[in-house]
């Protein structure tokens, strides 16, 4: 660990993710368990999505002790067909729950061509793109998506009912990195607003909505009751009311206001639902023959000619790939707010973390 | 067939459809392929969805008399695996191709929980709800896709490769109309944006971008050079791309530059290529617990608080629900220019369409 000029952290993967692995062990995730959050935790971070990084780890571990996450909880069969699954998530770690659907709905594809799994009863579970990555690692296109607590009401509503729910798509490539699209179908997120306020700038329009639902280009509306829209307006709110109904109806589980807050009320499960789809590309078509039209088909792309002012075209998952191979190589830039909480919690289990990383 | 006060006709939809389809019949068109092609164009009228109405059926005739749609190729199966079929439509009709594609998925999925159908070398296919329609019919989740003749760059490039391309979701539900998303994933469409030209105003931010991929709010730009932008900017380009890729790339069809656009060399296939996906909800939960379960939301939904000017919370697809029920029952209202070109188009293949509806 090396505190950088600009009071950053220096930190290399491989030990953050030996810490993170020890400290969700202390509160009795097991071996496997413990290491596939901690490999998906620090995995975000590597590829500079630090809000599904090693920054929920507190709060994880809290929901732990509490009795919100349950750490030996890895999810029941509740049925089965060739190429479906539904899980009770058993309010384990939604990380474990996530993938281990994905890679049961993989095992089955390899038969079926295509396979889904639903869960039930999870609970937060980081960054979706960690999922579809699994998919793509077996010549496979993966989907998923989760629902999740209650942030923006339905369109035309001023109830909040459900939030800029994620979609994440894997596809594996040649050459080319793999494409990894994976993004919450809001206009904007809380942070860049905050970012806007603070710069005392107005808002492109469509982004958000006062307490009211009104239009507003002033982004102070997302510290008083406004709402980020979701991508397209009514149409991105069909988007996510279609991940709702995978994740939460589809799998029996809870939906809208059922659902609790990751920050609020930590001996209470969550109760996320998610939604998985493998898609085998062998079931279609030669694998390597698919792969080289996928980096024909990049180089196509990005030999567009481009609009004033963008350098290179980029694709889906293209600079998250770029800053994971660097920051796995080089250590992770990481906030020292984020760490300084780690280490706390650590030395709460008993673990020195200054010494560990 | 009554000429009303503003101009546009009152057809009986069940009349309309016998006339499209003894027209198609006459350009060797297999009775239930021109049936179903009549249904699906007719349906979409219904459903006031008339961009993707019979207004498309002059071109189809035209496409059909020249030799880019192929009358009575069905699709021949490529490849098969317990839940997924690889389709080489054989340049047949798109709407012909796609419904059998679905039927194929719900067949499966009927066996395996959920089961995707991958199409090559169709063309053009009208509505997508229509597909997924076919789905809920079943009790089952119906998804489907197209890719389309390039009008739109990728994110960053100015060299049109691919277009704002539809996605549909289809969900039944018990008493409530069923949800039937299809949105094309653009921030608005062609027809929009030349209202606010027409009407001399500005358009909202994030819409239109000018000839150099500049942003503008001049919608005039719709008619130099300039194109529509994805829902939520890099977001939606990453969903179309999604569908590109299942649409085009899995299928081992056409993709980007080599798709043939609409209007332009009927004598050449589109080469469009489609995706269908169906989820059998039996296999994750009881079909009538699901259905309850979504009228139950639904209520939910709809008892939100509304923002100011909202006198209802509507579902996807519960507007055209309606005007589907209302138009079969007391007539389709059509433009008529569109109508005119019909009843042209059927004199021309010996038919008196005036008598006909």
């Amino acid at each position: 660990m090396k505190l950088l000029e600009d009071g950053s952290y220096l930190i290399d993967a491989a030990r953050l993710e030996a810490l993170v692995q020890a400290m969700l062990e202390k509160v009795d995730v097991p071996t496997p368990d413990a290491k596939l959050v901690a490999d998906a935790l620090v995995s975000a971070d590597a590829r500079g999505m630090n809000s599904h990084g090693v920054m929920r780890l507190p709060i994880y571990i809290r929901r732990l002790q509490q009795g919100g996450f349950k750490p030996t909880s890895r999810g029941t069969v509740i049925k089965e067909t060739a190429a479906t699954i539904l899980i009770d998530g058993g309010d384990g770690l939604g990380a474990v729950l996530t993938a281990r659907a994905m890679d049961a709905a993989i095992e089955k594809a390899r038969q079926t061509g295509v396979a889904a799994v639903g869960i039930r009863n999870s609970n937060h579970n980081g960054e979706n793109a960690y999922y579809v990555q699994r998919a793509i690692a077996q010549d496979m296109i993966g989907i998923a998506t989760t629902n999740g607590s209650p942030i923006m009401p339905v369109w035309g509503g001023k109830t909040p009912l459900t939030g800029p729910l994620p979609i994440a798509i894997g596809v594996p490539t040649g050459k080319a990195p793999p494409i990894v699209f994976d993004a919450a179908l809001g206009m904007s997120s809380r942070g860049k607003i905050l970012y806007y306020a603070e710069k005392g700038m107005q808002l492109p329009d469509g982004w958000l909505v006062d307490a009211d639902g009104r239009p507003t280009n002033d982004p102070s509306w997302i510290k008083r009751g406004g709402w980020i829209l979701p991508i397209g307006g009514y149409k991105g709110w069909g988007l996510i009311l279609a991940c709702e109904i995978l994740s939460g109806l589809l799998t029996g589980g809870a939906f809208g206001q059922e659902l609790c807050e990751l920050y609020n009320n930590l001996d209470r499960p969550q109760r996320n639902g998610h939604f998985v789809i493998a898609i085998n590309i062998a079931a279609f078509t030669d694998v390597d023959a698919f792969k080289n039209r996928m980096d024909a088909y990049i180089d196509i792309m990005k030999a567009s000619e481009r609009v004033p002012g963008v350098d290179e075209i980029l694709m889906p998952g293209e600079l998250e790939f770029r800053r994971e191979k660097k920051q796995r190589a080089e250590g992770l830039i990481l906030s020292r707010s984020v760490i300084d909480e780690v280490i706390a919690v650590a030395r709460d289990l008993g673990i020195d973390a200054t010494a560990a990383i």
